[in-house]
C-alpha cells in the first residue's frame, strides 16, 4: 500500500505539503496541490481509516441497537457479538436506544452519517421502512423485525416447553407463567411452548406480562396472592424471578417445597440468589457468531435468505425447582 | 450549511459530476474536479459526517475503555457516560479491553485509524505514554492514570470511612474486608478510609484480595472460616458481597445477627438479594456528567489542570446490616 512518502516522490514535494493538502491546512498553491491529489489518486493513497471510509462508502463500523445497558443479558449479548467481530477487524459501535423512539429515530441518520457498514438489531421501535431506507446490510439477533429480514435466536418454544416438562414432572396442578411483554415474538413463542406442554396434562396456567428489566414487586405479589394454589412460577427473565423470589421471601412461601421457580437466560448471578435459581439458558456466543456471519456475508454481496436461525437451549437446574 | 447543490451551481457542473468527484467514483476530467474541489472549499462544503472528520482531524467519536461489559456497575457508568456525551452530540464508541494488554494495544491504532475525539479511561494496561503519544484528549473516570491525566472518581477513602462507622456503632470487635486487586488506587483508598476509622476504636481488621467480577467462593469461604471471631465484612463490590451472602448461608451464619455485610456499588440487584443487600452508592451520573464535561473542555481547548473531581458517597442501609 502506498505511503504518505511515495506521494511526495510522485508529485515531487515534501511529506509536510502532502499533510497539509490531505489536512487542509495552511496555504499549498493550486498547482501544487493538484498534483498531490492526482498522486494520491494515481497510487490508490488511503490517507486513514476515515479517508478510506469516505472514498469507499464504508467505515467497518456495526452498529448495534440494543434497548438499554443496565441489563446482564444484553452485556454479556454484546460481550459476545464483539468477540464474533473481532477476528474480522470490523468495530463495533453500540446504539443505546433506551426503548425511547426518538433517540432510534437520531440513530437513524447517524448510521448514514459514519457510513455505518451493517447493522445489528437487538430490539428496535422504529418502522422496518426506515431501516430498510438506509439501505445498510441488516440482521436481528435474539429478535424478530420481518419475516424479510434474517435473524437469529435461540427456541423460545423449546425454552417455554422445557419449563413446563419440569412443572409435569413434579406434579404440578396449576402455574403462573410471568410474560415479558407480549408484543415480542420471542415472549409469544415461550408462551405457545409453555401451553402446548401442559395441556395435555390439564395443567391450569395463568399469566401476567411484566418489563423485563423494571418489574413492578408490588404487581407480582398482587398476582401470586390472587394465585394461592398455583405451585410453579416461570418467568420470562431471570430479573423478573429474582423478583419472584424476593416476594415468595417476604410471603413465607417455601421455595421449592410450596413454589418452584424457573427463570430465563442462565445469568451469573441467578446462581447467587438463594435459593440457586433454575434457568432456561440461551446459547449466547453461538446466537451472536452466526449472526455475526450471516451479517458479513451479506455485507460481501453474498445471496442470502431471510430466514431464522434458531439454537437450542437447556434446562439449568438448581435449587429453585424440586428434584425429581 | 452548504449543500451539493450549491456546489454544483458554484462550479457550474451537475450533481451527479459533484458526487463523482466526492466518492471518487467514475471518470471526471482534472480541469472540472479541481472547479468542484475549489468549489466544496470555498463554499466549505461538508459530503457527510466522515468527510467532516476527514478535513477537521474529528470524528466527534468519543472513545470509552472498559475492562468488560458484563459487570452491572459498568453497565451503569456507560450508561450515564454516554447520557451525558448525547446533549453535545458525540457519539460514543465503547473499546472493551477484557483486561487483555494486547487487545488494548489495537485499540491504541484504531484511535488514530478513526479520529476519536477524546477517550474516557475507565480502566487501562497500557502506559501512560502509549495514551500521550495518541495526542488525543483524555480523562479517567472511577480509575485513576496518572496525576497528569484530569479524572472524576467518588470519594473512595469516604466509603471506607462509612462502612467503619457503622460497624463501630454495631459494637464489633473484628472485621474482614474483601478488597478488590489492591494495585488500584481506588482500592487502596477504600482500605486507607476503612483502617483510618477503625484504629482509633481499637477494631481488628483483616483483609483479602478478590476479583471484582470473577471472585472465587472457594477463598471466600476458607477465609471467612479462617475468621470465626469476625462480626462484619465490608466488600469493595457488590458482586463480592452477593457472593459472601450465599457462603454465609452455606455455612448457617446469620445475617445481620452473627455476621453484618456492606457491598460497594448499590447495583439494583442487591436490593432483591435475601437478605437485602447494604452498600456503598457512588454517584455514577454526576460522575458521568463531570467528567465529560471536563473532556469537553478539554477538546474545546480550554486549559485544565490535571486535578481529581471526588465526589461523595453514601451509605445505603439494608437488611444485611444492624439497625442501630
Amino acid at each position: 500500500m502506498a505511503t504518505i512518502k511515495d506521494v511526495a516522490k510522485k508529485a515531487n514535494v515534501s511529506v509536510a505539503t502532502v499533510s497539509r493538502v490531505i489536512n487542509n491546512t495552511g496555504y499549498v498553491n493550486t498547482e501544487t496541490r493538484n498534483l498531490v491529489l492526482e498522486a494520491i489518486q494515481s497510487l490508490d493513497y488511503i490517507p486513514n481509516e476515515l479517508a478510506r471510509s469516505l472514498f469507499k462508502k464504508q467505515s467497518n463500523i456495526i452498529g448495534v441497537v440494543v434497548p438499554h445497558l443496565t441489563s446482564l443479558f444484553y452485556g454479556e449479548l454484546i460481550e459476545a457479538i464483539e468477540a464474533a467481530l473481532m477476528p474480522y477487524e470490523y468495530k463495533m459501535m453500540i446504539f443505546n436506544s433506551r426503548n425511547d423512539i426518538e433517540r432510534e429515530q437520531k440513530f437513524l441518520s447517524v448510521f448514514n452519517q459514519y457510513n455505518i457498514t451493517g447493522i445489528i438489531l437487538v430490539a428496535h421501535l422504529q418502522s422496518l421502512p426506515s431501516y430498510l431506507d438506509l439501505n445498510i446490510p441488516l440482521i436481528a439477533i435474539d429478535h424478530h423485525v420481518a419475516d424479510t429480514i434474517p435473524s437469529v435466536s435461540s427456541d423460545n418454544v423449546m425454552g417455554g416447553q422445557l419449563a413446563a416438562q419440569h412443572f409435569v414432572a413434579s406434579g404440578a396442578q396449576k402455574v403462573i407463567h410471568f410474560r415479558g411483554p407480549s408484543f415480542l415474538l420471542t415472549v409469544q413463542q415461550r408462551d405457545q411452548g409453555f401451553l402446548k406442554e401442559l395441556a395435555p396434562h390439564g395443567i391450569a396456567s395463568v399469566h401476567y406480562d411484566l418489563d423485563f428489566n423494571t418489574p413492578n414487586p408490588e404487581e407480582i405479589k398482587a398476582f401470586i396472592l390472587k394465585h394461592p394454589d398455583a405451585q410453579g412460577i416461570f418467568c420470562d427473565g431471570d430479573l423478573i424471578a429474582m423478583h419472584v423470589l424476593k416476594v415468595l421471601h417476604e410471603l413465607n412461601i417455601k421455595i421449592p417445597e410450596e413454589m418452584e421457580v424457573i427463570g430465563y437466560d442462565n445469568l451469573t448471578l441467578g446462581a447467587l440468589m438463594t435459593p440457586s435459581l433454575s434457568s432456561v439458558n440461551q446459547p449466547i456466543d453461538t446466537m451472536a457468531e452466526a449472526g455475526v456471519k450471516i451479517l458479513l456475508d451479506i455485507i460481501k454481496g453474498e445471496p442470502k435468505t431471510a430466514e431464522n436461525h434458531s439454537f437450542p437451549v437447556n434446562l439449568v437446574l438448581r435449587d429453585s425447582t424440586k428434584k425429581h
